[in-house]
């Protein structure tokens, strides 16, 4: 039984910010939020305590890296990704589109499904919008995506008319192919950057029905405007009663102007990523830890930040443990750039409720980028 | 103040074991214990929490490594190692005489003191037995450990004798420069595998008078034999009201091994290591989980043991994330092994304790190897 639900609780007046609450059979999750990538079945470089501890609601797992290693036939028998990762809460799992889009050469997109090659061993592969859900159901996913076919930036309209349609007979058959399963099912809007088929995209989506939608293809080359401007117009013409969700995007900047757009859910990698490489998110930008003027820096990170990191260690510490190449580096700056993600998403959430969202919103931008001019200043 | 004391409160009857507690001005240490190595401020892949939760109640760290990167006037003034790596309980730091011997041509020793240049940039460096001691105060050692002369193995007597000579007037200087410090300060015996020299080295320590006694030296590449009757022979020469450490040993065989040879303290790096290596201890030896047989196993790593690792996690998570190099693999390996360690302490007090040390030691060893062994029996 499918036990997936959403309320809306609040809406900004002046922006299309919504505020609400997502139901599932393993917890809810409140909207707007931001969804931590596992892609191995791990949020990199964090045990699960400290994903809950930390205040996420919900993390994204990649069903194209666990089909491949260690395998979902392998996990379900185990009895599911929940149970392999020690992750109570929900998980929403991707198709394995994007990923495969991805792949370049190694892929042949057919009507039946796609072709590729493994890009751990080079083994052959196909999956088809069936196989997709299949696949899903195995893991245990609590909010599953429809196959889709990804497209490059920039791609003459014929191309992606023909693409479109393609992703919509896909949708069609993952929704059938997810009849009777317990997790819920979402549809993925495509049409590349023409208003136009986004409007077509998202009319015979709803025509097929799903218990959320997505905005797909976003965020793969073209410049910022133009993604801001599809998805400002294809935004509002989803179905106001279900979940918006931005796939793959992005920095805190798009998070706080894609709320003000109607969006509900986002995930990306950049958090996680950047905390790997020593890029460290404050409310007045990104800090580089190697920096020798972080050398003898008793401050934490950010000082108006509540994570584990913040409230034990020094920036000194930090950048000590990220030039000496320490795990421990890894760890520590994963919780911080995820709490900030996460805090950020409360502080949106906090805004809608109490009408000052569009206050917010102005504060910080006003705010946001300071950090990185200041070391900018400092260096010249 | 030294506020450092040693209290004795069991023996084995039948071997050299004796069971105690040091106490310190950050806590207490059960002994015979094992302290986990934490090279560059930090044991590597672990927050200071999961050491607590552990039962870790002492770490080790290394004055060279933290003298070179990121300093110890640095760490001084960011109010210590302790708060820098926000670790509470106490702190043993050796001396840097072992690493700055395993520098090989980059050191050459006088007199004086260690001419060395640093592994990291090739800069020049002089460490003297003051310097030395100056280096762990600054940090806020709780035990701090003289400097001493690392020998090769085998070494002509004549040059062990003059090497140990050298080392006794260190340790001399060293007794010197600690003069009101706060920590307490250990020596080291030194004297290759001459017994006799061993002999003299404690006798010479011994009249300069230190809070504890080290064995140094050992398993530098002599058989292990060897490497017992040099320790079952000098350990029980050394005071019996002193703790009395073994530096750098060792496996979970030497630790059973060594403790009936009247040993209190050990430090090594191999559980870490091995965690990251992908080798877990279990009661009946190492697994290598890497290994295809534990794809799809849902056992913990050995089912006998409390860590986190093992109540949360399957063998094929374990695999699973070991084989797709996830760095969540190195920390949840390491909380396991620690806890093998910090777990086989635990068992060996409460079996001296109660009087049934030679018999835990039996089944110790009657069980342990056995699951490299049924690798072996399975693979052939």
């Amino acid at each position: 039984m499918n036990t997936f639900s959403f309320t809306l609780m609040a809406y900004d007046r002046e922006t299309e910010a919504r505020r609400g609450k997502i139901q599932t059979r393993r917890g809810d999750i409140q909207t707007p939020t931001f969804m931590p990538v596992g892609t191995h079945g791990t949020v990199k470089a964090l045990i699960p305590e400290m994903l809950v501890d930390l205040g996420a609601e919900i993390i994204l797992s990649n069903t194209y890296h666990l089909y491949l290693r260690p395998g979902h036939g392998l996990i379900n028998s185990l009895g599911g990704l929940h149970k392999f990762m020690n992750w109570t809460r929900p998980i929403l799992t991707d198709s394995g589109g994007f990923q495969i889009y991805s792949l370049g050469d190694l892929r042949s997109v057919k009507e039946e499904g796609v072709y590729f090659r493994s890009h751990i061993d080079g083994s052959s592969h196909f999956l088809s919008p069936e196989k997709a859900i299949e696949v899903q159901m195995a893991l245990g996913s609590d909010i599953m995506m429809v196959l889709d076919e990804c497209i490059p930036y920039p791609l003459e309209r014929r191309k992606v008319e023909a693409s479109l349609e393609k992703t919509i007979r896909w949708a069609k058959r993952c929704k059938k192919a997810h009849d009777g399963a317990t997790g819920a099912l979402f549809g993925i809007v495509q049409g590349g950057m023409y208003k136009d088929l986004r409007k077509k995209g998202v009319e015979d989506l709803v025509e097929v029905g799903f218990d959320g939608y997505a905005l797909g293809g976003l965020s793969v080359g073209e410049p910022k405007e133009l993604m801001y401007e599809v998805i400002n117009e294809t935004a509002p013409l989803l179905p106001s009663d279900r979940p918006r969700y931005l796939m793959g995007v992005g920095k805190p900047e798009d998070l706080v102007a894609c709320v003000a757009m109607g969006i509900d859910m986002f995930d990306c990698v950049i958090p996680t990523r950047c905390a790997r490489n020593g890029l460290l998110f404050t409310k007045r930008g990104k800090l580089v830890i190697k920096h020798a003027r972080y050398r003898d820096d008793s401050r934490p990170v950010d000082e108006t930040c509540d994570c584990y990191t913040c409230r034990h260690f020094s920036r000194a510490y930090l950048r000590h443990l990220f030039m000496a190449k320490e795990i421990l580096a890894m760890t520590l700056n994963t919780v911080h750039n995820l709490r900030f993600y996460v805090r950020l998403m409360e502080m949106i959430r906090e805004a809608i409720e109490t009408g000052t969202f569009r206050e917010f919103s102005k504060d910080f931008f006003s705010q946001y980028g300071k950090e990185s001019m200041d070391e900018r200043r400092q260096e010249t």
